[in-house]
């Protein structure tokens, strides 16, 4: 086995983790390899605050030998040299005497430099970094770069690219196969959904987790609600304030209000104070704050409006477009992102294809930001 | 061999003909099955005006043996029963009393009722009606069914459904694999490209066929050109004007007129004079006159408000969507369709995915017309 073949087996360790029991933590697989090839340790990062992959798998190879000095420790990801939840990595693979290291991708937080410290204390550090690795740690790598949430747009439109008819109307564009997508693969993934008041209210949308052969889950939503719409007593019985144990309702308005609707004086909602700026809100703070809540993953389902404003903003990390063999032909229907100001060609932004799904007749094209 | 395999092997022996050669007629292919369930004779239908596929497939069995009444005849299209520019092949049939005639999909030409004759004659006809068939002849059909050419929509749009910006950019929005597949699989395959004076002075487009390794190839090409514009002197030096040897530049327009442009006196441009409303061609006119010249199949490509029209007239058969990996985020750039009128998502056109293919970044969704 080569190095790579090593390493892509820790990845493989890795991804054993559910993202839920790790988050905001990355995935982290770890391999220990003994002076005769053989595979003596394995370890991943298994739930948030508990030992990281390299502990596991240094423990698990000195049930089989005590001395690990000529082994190499393979991990996908940098060790860390700081104490955190846990203490330092590089100090236990220094305290063996582990001769060498190979990291499969760097730690992108500052205050982690493993690399750095593993070689000054003479260890071999080779760093082979593997694109299967970045991808699998996009929402944590981006995280700690950019210090908001990594945004997923989910877009469902016809094939000319409307959202919505004039009215507004646009259930159902997308076939069942792509809304089962929408909840198993996307929503399912998600810390929340960051949708517009108006959305909510026209579309009625509940936005919680509906699996084929599951009870339903809750999912937090943050609403850019600047008027507090949803607080008025004539939206009361909407979809969307349904009992909720484990998530909350956000928000998001420039007004210092208090809940004002009695029926919803002990149903979990929090308001957002956040500046706007000609009725659009400020995405740059909001991002910051809704990190700081815990928020890592957002799937953005809203309409055209908001879909541009962060498409503007650089926010539009990846970009799930459900197209549908239909067709709207009208110039004011709703477009996937709504804009009026002028842009040209040369203007216009580019992304990266990453993948494309057929679901019977409505196509799945996977974009991504292009760094 | 079952029935549907015998069907099938003349269904690719009608795929060797050359659609240039054959055009307007349909792709047949033959095969005659004796009493020991061996193939003894094939054919396909080679080239307009030569023999048919019956005839020949009739004619190369009778050199294996004399006696074909307890022969089975394979037939991807029913048998025709008229003086056209050959004896009927109903007649060789009976001549030769074969006893049974397999056939893969019916005439549409209302003039052909070979399948009636032969059973009036007792010769026992099964219908086995082939998909592939039906979408190898797709242009023949329409053809005869609608009396008017096969129109292919293609089109080139950013993921958001643009075709260029406010001001008309659109080069090059798709990728080079992209165009390529323009050139080699679909304007290889027409008789002519159906655009607008404005697309062609805009793009300066040549709009002739260009393979990565073979000398450039002409193609007609049909102008909507309501004023002429193609004549003026300042447009002499389009690319569209190459010299032209066995294609012709189509001006469509409601003008009477003769060509003023005195350096364009012997160049093969024919005035088309069509009814125009509110600017608009009338496209059933325009349909028909076309097939008569002899357009069995056309591109369109073209701007919004053409590719608007052909759609509302029902008159798109199939649509080639290049999707590129950019947005241009303007409400005013030139959508796929354009159209001012209002349009509910109910009373949106539907259509049919037939085929996904990545080109690269880009991606191609073939659709065609619901019937």
């Amino acid at each position: 086995m080569t190095q790579e073949d090593y390493l892509h087996k820790a990845f493989l360790l890795s991804t054993k983790a559910n993202i839920n029991d790790i988050r905001p933590n990355p995935y982290v697989g770890a391999i220990i390899v003994n002076e005769n090839n053989n595979i003596i340790g394995e370890g991943f990062h298994k739930i948030l605050g508990g030992p990281h992959a390299e502990v596991i798998a240094i423990k698990d190879a000195l049930l089989k030998q005590s001395n690990l000095s000529k082994c190499t420790l393979y991990v996908t990801l940098e060790p860390c040299s700081h104490f955190g939840k846990t203490p330092p990595c590089t100090n236990l693979i220094l305290a063996h005497n582990i001769k060498k290291v190979v990291i499969g991708s760097l730690d992108p937080n500052p205050k982690v430099s493993g690399a750095a410290i593993l070689r000054e204390k003479g260890v071999e550090v080779v760093e082979l970094f593997q694109s299967e690795i970045q991808e699998l740690n996009k929402c944590f790598i981006l995280n700690q770069m950019a210090r908001r949430p990594f945004f997923q747009l989910k877009v469902a439109a016809t094939l000319n690219g409307k959202i919505a008819d004039r009215n507004g109307n646009s259930k159902w564009l997308s076939n069942s196969l792509s809304r089962q997508y929408v909840h198993e693969q996307l929503r399912h993934n998600v810390d929340g959904i960051l949708t517009t008041a108006k959305t909510v209210i026209k579309d009625n949308a509940k936005l919680n987790i509906r699996h084929a052969n599951e009870a339903d889950k809750e999912l937090s939503v943050v609403v850019i609600d600047p008027r507090l719409d949803l607080l008025k007593p004539e939206n009361k019985d909407l979809e969307i304030f349904y009992p909720r144990v484990q998530s909350k309702i956000y928000l998001v308005t420039p007004l210092v209000n208090s809940i004002t609707n009695p029926e919803l004086q002990n149903y979990p909602i929090e308001i957002l104070k956040m500046p706007f700026n000609n009725g659009k809100v400020d995405i740059s703070q909001l991002s910051q704050i809704l990190l700081e809540i815990g928020f890592y993953q957002i799937l953005i389902e809203a309409g055209g409006k908001l879909n541009s404003s962060f498409l503007e903003a650089d926010c539009v990390d990846e970009l799930y477009l459900f197209i549908t063999p239909k067709i709207i032909n009208d110039n004011k229907a709703i477009g996937i992102f709504e804009n009026e100001e002028n842009q040209t060609l040369e203007e216009g932004k580019k992304m990266k294809l990453k993948q494309v799904i057929q679901l019977e007749e409505d196509v799945l094209m996977i974009y991504k930001k292009l760094n």
